[in-house]
Parts: C-alpha cells; sequence; structure tokens
C-alpha cells in the first residue's frame, strides 16, 4: 500500500505545481505585480511565499539546507505590503522554479517507505505516538497550501 | 500503513471542512451574495458548488445516491450568473452541512482498507492495473479542491 499512496500523493503534488506552472507562463509580469482581490496580496508576494515555503520543505523533509533563508523574513514573517524590499520578479520566477525542482530530484530518489519517516521538525519520541507526523504528511499539506494560493492567484488573469 | 494514510488524508478533510465552516459562521448572507473578486463567482454560487461536488461524492464513493441531483446543472454544468435559479442561501448552507454530515458519518463506518477499495467511476479491470484510482484519492483531490475555492471565498470577509 505504500507505493500506491505516495503515488496518489505525489501525482496530487505534480498537478497542482503543473497548474501553478502553467498560470504562471501565461501571466505578464505586470499581471503578476497586481493584487489578486482589491486591497488583497499581491501575485508578486505571494510567488514569493510558496517559494519560500517550498524552499522550507527541504531541511523538513531532511534534504538539506534552504536554499534563501534570508527570504523568510519578508514573504513568511511579514505580510504583503510591509515595506520590506522583494528580489524581482524575475528572481522569484527562478526561486520557484529552481525550489520545486530540486524538491523534484529529492523525490525521485525515495522509496515509498522513506516518506513514512518522520520529518525533521518531530522528535523520536513525539513521533513513536504519531506516526501520522511523517514526510508524506508534509507532503500532502503543502499540497493543499499550494492549491488554497493557485485558486487566488486565479484572478490575476484577464477575464 | 493503511490506518496512517487514511488518518492523515482524513485529518486534512476535517481540517479544511472545519476552516471552511468557520468561515461561513462568520460571514453574512450580503458577504455570502458578493464576488469574491471583481466579476469572478459569488460565493453564493461557489457554496452551492462546493455542497454538490461533495454530494456526488456519495455514489462515487459507494455510499448510496446523491441527495439533491437536479443541482448539478446550476452548480456544476453552469458557471456562475448563467440567469439558472439557485435555492436560496439558508437551504445552501443547509445543504452544505447536511452532505458534510452525511460524508462524516460514513467515513467514520469505514474501515482503512475500505478506503483503498475502486470508486464507483473505475471499472473494475482499470482498477486492476491502476490500483490508486481508489476512495482514498478521491478524498484527496476533493480536499485540494475544497482548498481552492477556500482560498477565494476568505475574500469575502471585510478587511
Amino acid at each position: 500500500m505504500e507505493n500506491i499512496m505516495t503515488k496518489m500523493a505525489l501525482d496530487n503534488w505534480y498537478s497542482t505545481v503543473a497548474n501553478t506552472n502553467k498560470l504562471l507562463d501565461t501571466l505578464t509580469d505586470d499581471q503578476l505585480k497586481g493584487d489578486v482581490s482589491p486591497g488583497r496580496n499581491s501575485g508578486t508576494y505571494l510567488l514569493g511565499h510558496l517559494a519560500a515555503v517550498h524552499d522550507r520543505m527541504i531541511p523538513l523533509l531532511g534534504f538539506g539546507a534552504q536554499a534563501r533563508p534570508e527570504l523568510n523574513d519578508v514573504f513568511l514573517a511579514s505580510p504583503d505590503k510591509s515595506g520590506k524590499e522583494m528580489p524581482s520578479l524575475q528572481e522569484l520566477r527562478n526561486y520557484w522554479n529552481d525550489t520545486n525542482d530540486k524538491l523534484d530530484k529529492h523525490f525521485k530518489s525515495m522509496s515509498p517507505a522513506q516518506w513514512f519517516e518522520r520529518h525533521t521538525s518531530v522528535s523520536e519520541e513525539d513521533f513513536a505516538e504519531e506516526p501520522h507526523r511523517n514526510k508524506l504528511n508534509v507532503l500532502l499539506s503543502r499540497t493543499n497550501h499550494l492549491a488554497l494560493h493557485y485558486g487566488q492567484m486565479v484572478f490575476l488573469k484577464s477575464k
């Protein structure tokens, strides 16, 4: 069953990332700079937010160090329009693609059983009691998180 | 592993439904009648759409007949603002709650192994080749679908 479950979760992840990339490819930089709804987050902020959340999956899943921890302050700890300087949209597009490519490489090297190992923010003691706090659970919740913001970013397209 | 997997998927489902209910509880009918972003779907339409999608999970998961198939035309086959008559918001709120309550009752009666059985829109022959087309996969994809529209409906709240 492990291989079936990981296939389902990975299929969901990859299709949600693919939908997002397809959307990002159609959006001009001017469209991305706009707000998803009046007074709400800009596409720029959401792209940086999503890239930072995915970048943090690297240490959480035990793959290595986060590539751009200096961006957590602006995209995770601060809301949009905080006045904190954001990288250029081209830099954010590259950050997003590079991060997902890196995750993809690691995902492809994992056995189904490895997805059921604990992620790095749960202790061995807690994991013994709560075995659902594993790497696959991180993948499920981050897929949901991406779907939520994807649903907002579609509003950046012209009607 | 089956019990761990179903717990993860169900936890994700229940928390996404709970977030949506918490949002719906705070939204007045006037807020729900508004569009999530200018020119986009209304909260009314999205509530009906989500309820109809969840109602269709009942036959898809082999639990019985859909309660309100007559609503598929307005909420699944037609876009918002089609001119087709929608039920009142109170009726839609009840439809949403009743449908999720019914799903909850069925979910609680299922063994982990039953989640790995085929759903009713895949044939036995195809399922033999593609065992990931099971009931748990329906749950995962509908959780993502709900998260996507939840992310849009939060814009109905006043800032």
